[in-house]
């Protein structure tokens, strides 16, 4: 980020008049880019037996490897409808996000990552440009060896806390919860 | 948004190869501007007494009406820290966020608010730059027709919702329960 987007201007980081750290700010016309995280919008979606729709990732980052379906919200939809949109996407399943499972912060690369449990109202597994493959996965046979990030790890982890408790302790790395990220 | 931050050209609206929308695209370098909501952390600091503590605003949007403490995210932390961060600046109260309580969106204004029930540890409630008066409120004198945003509003009813439910019912707006906001 180095020009205005208004104006095209330089911009120079430092103080600037009423905030209270320095930023990003515009000589020429004032104008502040202000640098936020950006905000991944994720679901869980249940089916009727209660298992967990994962997909495995077809694209990088986490190529090959296992994750809820999500992406970034966009900036015409709610939450709710972002996290049904890219389910969609990804898993061909229509779903309606219920429950708020975790807000999960990644600074290291920006992003927070909010998990919604989701009812499935329609359509049907496969393929996509985004997955290798779907499929349900029951609460015990959870693949978290192959996980692709640590926001879904802790994601899966909050949703066994809400659904089944008495599994939590059993779990792998169940002795170091909500580690700070090392990839 | 109408220059590239990377390299000042002009920016154009339309399709691009691998993107699903149109996006804003640099048309010289190839940088994809994408729009995306920001996020607004905050909380609902509760007492030993169980009242939430909220504040009067000193700032517009919403100048001396009650709102939660809270604010935009800051790049380089995790959302219960900006949440915390808002709130000491806000109120003088040093607080733990712990459970989230909602999420929701306001497309119309390009933000999406988190909230978090958050346990006070420390600090004192004060007036500051951005509150008018920092006061507890039981949950059943919470100043309904006085609420700044929507979304306080709906954090507010979620809350009841979780820790007094037997209140929920009585809002003076419970016929009314999340609507698309009119202002």
């Amino acid at each position: 980020m180095r020009f205005c987007s208004r104006c095209a201007s330089e911009l120079t980081h430092g103080p600037v008049p009423g905030e209270d750290r320095d930023r990003l700010v515009c000589p020429a016309c004032g104008f502040i880019a202000y640098l936020n995280p950006r905000l991944v919008v994720t679901a869980l979606p249940v089916t009727e037996a209660g298992e967990l729709i994962l997909l495995r990732r077809a694209i990088e980052p986490g190529y090959g490897k296992w994750a809820q379906p999500g992406g970034f919200l966009e900036i015409d939809e709610t939450a709710q409808e972002g996290a049904a949109r890219e389910t969609l996407e990804e898993t061909g399943l229509i779903v309606e996000p219920t429950r708020v499972v975790g807000i999960y912060s990644r600074p290291q690369a920006a992003v927070v990552v909010a998990a919604w449990e989701a009812r499935i109202v329609g359509g049907s597994t496969h393929p996509t440009a985004e997955s290798l493959e779907v499929r349900p996965f029951g609460p015990a046979e959870l693949p978290w060896p192959l996980i692709a990030f640590q926001t879904t790890t802790w994601a899966l982890r909050d949703w066994l806390r809400l659904r089944h408790p008495d599994m939590v302790d059993g779990l792998p790395d169940a002795e170091a919860p909500y580690p700070p990220e090392s990839a």
